[in-house]
């Protein structure tokens, strides 16, 4: 951010007063201009004993599979946003059950969360963003092939849970050395 | 937002191609600037049989009642951020516990969560945007003096699922008609 957003002028990166942090500010309007963490909201999506995974067809982690996720937009419902997302990548239509995943990812300051849903009858294909869209159960789940620690951590919850038929709202952060980022 | 703030030229609001919805962009250097829901993180902090509630010192709702909470930061994960906002406003060291429950109110963009905590000692104090903090036993909540819907839920939420002595993560979405916002 090099401009202020509201009249144009160079802003600052400064703490304001009162505040604890910096800030980018412009001198001239007096405008702070908050940045926070985006929202990313998907689902686990299950039709039998078979979960849908999306094989990205974007960068980063292209031809890698995951979980049907993306921002949430404002305005929308993290529930809604899960199941836009899950028919733009997946054109899967579901109906969300509870929310099963939440992630912290501050090295990238994302919230992620992820919503067990279900498929009602087995249609789905490979939206704008996915090369394919497929079924899988446990036993077929590509493992060495997850885009994302979060969607390996959620499925792993899910095939531990659904063996005990009880499921759970799980919260963790994942802490990444930014010495260790690719 | 009138102006881009990566190279200061006017933005435009319309739909970017392959998108679906209008965005801020500026036609010189092309930038897209996305605008996301913020989130709202904080603590409902039991000790003994009590709750801790703060009394507003801010707007809106100032002199009203509410469960420590504040945006989340940039780099912080849900928990840090409503660890940090309980030692602001209510000067209380806790320790976390489960996610409790999780809010989208779509009509101000934003996703609010509540985390069980605890207060390992009771020790607390007015942080600087709180006239008072106190302890109250259930009997004691001041129900109709509350900041916001998302407070009185949580709370009613735990009061019930205390007597089962089962917690588990509500999810819900607060829709507020445009014509009765205040």
């Amino acid at each position: 951010m090099k401009y202020c957003s509201a009249c144009g002028h160079e802003v600052v990166f400064r703490t304001p007063p009162g505040d604890s942090r910096p800030r980018f500010l412009c001198e001239r309007c007096t405008t702070v201009h908050y940045q926070n963490p985006r929202v990313v909201t998907g689902c686990l999506v299950s039709y039998e004993d078979r979960v849908l995974l999306c094989r990205r067809d974007i960068e980063p982690r292209r031809g890698y599979w995951t979980l049907p996720a993306g921002f949430l937009e404002n305005g929308e419902t993290a529930e809604a946003g899960a199941i836009r997302e899950t028919w733009e990548e997946a054109r899967a239509r579901v109906e969300v059950d509870e929310l099963y995943t939440l992630f912290s990812l501050p090295h990238i300051s994302q919230i992620y969360m992820f919503f067990r849903a279900r498929l009602l009858a087995p249609e789905f294909g490979a939206g704008e963003e996915s090369q394919a869209v497929e079924l899988f159960r446990e036993d077929e789940i590509p493992w060495d092939q997850l885009a994302f620690p979060v969607v390996r951590e959620t499925l792993e919850h899910y095939f531990s849970d659904r063996q005990n038929a009880t499921f759970r709202t799980r919260t963790a952060s994942l802490i990444v050395d930014p010495a260790r980022r690719r």
